[in-house]
């Protein structure tokens, strides 16, 4: 739709710094378009998929789990990290998260948005989808080892005080409980 | 509001591995609550601010960057790092970015929401706020001179062909859209 002109960081060099079981750390001497040089550090992420559940209640699932890089416990969505061979499948890492963690599986799920999380520095794509029908399974994926984590069910009040207090605080919850509160107003406005 | 069991993750050795100019990592090795034990790869970063600016003919003010871990021009609402000396203060942090990237000056931020964007291995935290009133400055403070960009003014609608043509992909954007399109919503339905 714009007309750009050329932007483009040519990469110099790029010195390794860090091969994670997660992430990989980078940083590159890049030519900018402006004749100057700079270094960019850099993230590399396999990305992840966020699902917004809500129950025939109208409640949204949470998960409640430690974030060491925070030192506290947060209140967030179901999400999770691409497996090697989900890569071009989202969609399943979706519904494996969902059921691992919450113990629900939904009839389908629908993509919404795919977002890069940290444009800046890391190249995080985060895939979130709305589960639609989604039901308790009688014997659910088991959860990952390293995991702790509980499970919530919240009225969208209950998840605004979750907000007020700081339980809920990180952007794709955030998202979703914007998300909801758009389809509440379309919904009591007879939009949806 | 909910009462929680502990879920600490504890600390049992910290290795670092790169202290960069924007971005620190590390990888602890955790104790966890259900006895297990794991690693954590950490990346720390200052945390920043990104405004959501409205003109007076109700168009938002994006900046276009080539973004290095994407490698690609992505398009996204005004945004940057904490400096030293800000760091209790992240509203001045907004009006020297916002002015810096688009010339813009705002008559006051109100605080939206601070959100993690990526709670899974990194600490950084992005305080969003709402500009009001912004004026264009004569002299506006220099951009950064490696942050070579562009300004763009987009209506909603525009904004949204944005989104479909993937110009507009990152989380605090569509964050920003998403609070936009619920600003609308409310005024046509005379909420707000």
């Amino acid at each position: 739709m714009l007309e750009y002109t050329d932007f483009e960081e040519k990469t110099i060099q790029r010195t390794e710094i860090f091969h994670g079981k997660i992430i990989d750390v980078a940083v590159d001497d890049v030519a900018l378009p402006n004749g100057g040089t700079s270094k960019r550090e850099l993230v590399f992420h396999p990305g992840g998929v966020a699902v917004i559940a809500l129950t025939a209640e109208n409640k949204m699932v949470f998960v409640r789990q430690f974030r060491k890089p925070l030192e506290r416990v947060i209140l967030e969505i179901p999400a999770g990290k691409i497996d090697p061979g989900e890569g071009n499948s989202p969609e399943r890492t979706g519904a494996r998260e969902l059921e691992e963690e919450t113990g629900y599986r939904p009839a389908s799920l629908e993509h919404l948005y795919s977002m890069y999380l940290s444009p800046g520095f890391a190249n995080e794509i985060l895939h979130i989808y709305c589960a639609t029908a989604i039901t308790k399974v009688e014997n659910p994926l088991p959860q990952d080892d390293d995991e702790v984590l509980e499970i919530y069910e919240l009225t969208f009040e209950e998840a605004q005080a979750a907000i007020a207090d700081g339980s809920i605080c990180d952007a794709k919850t955030l998202f979703a409980l914007q998300y909801w509160e758009l389809l509440e107003l379309k919904r009591r406005k007879g939009l949806a």
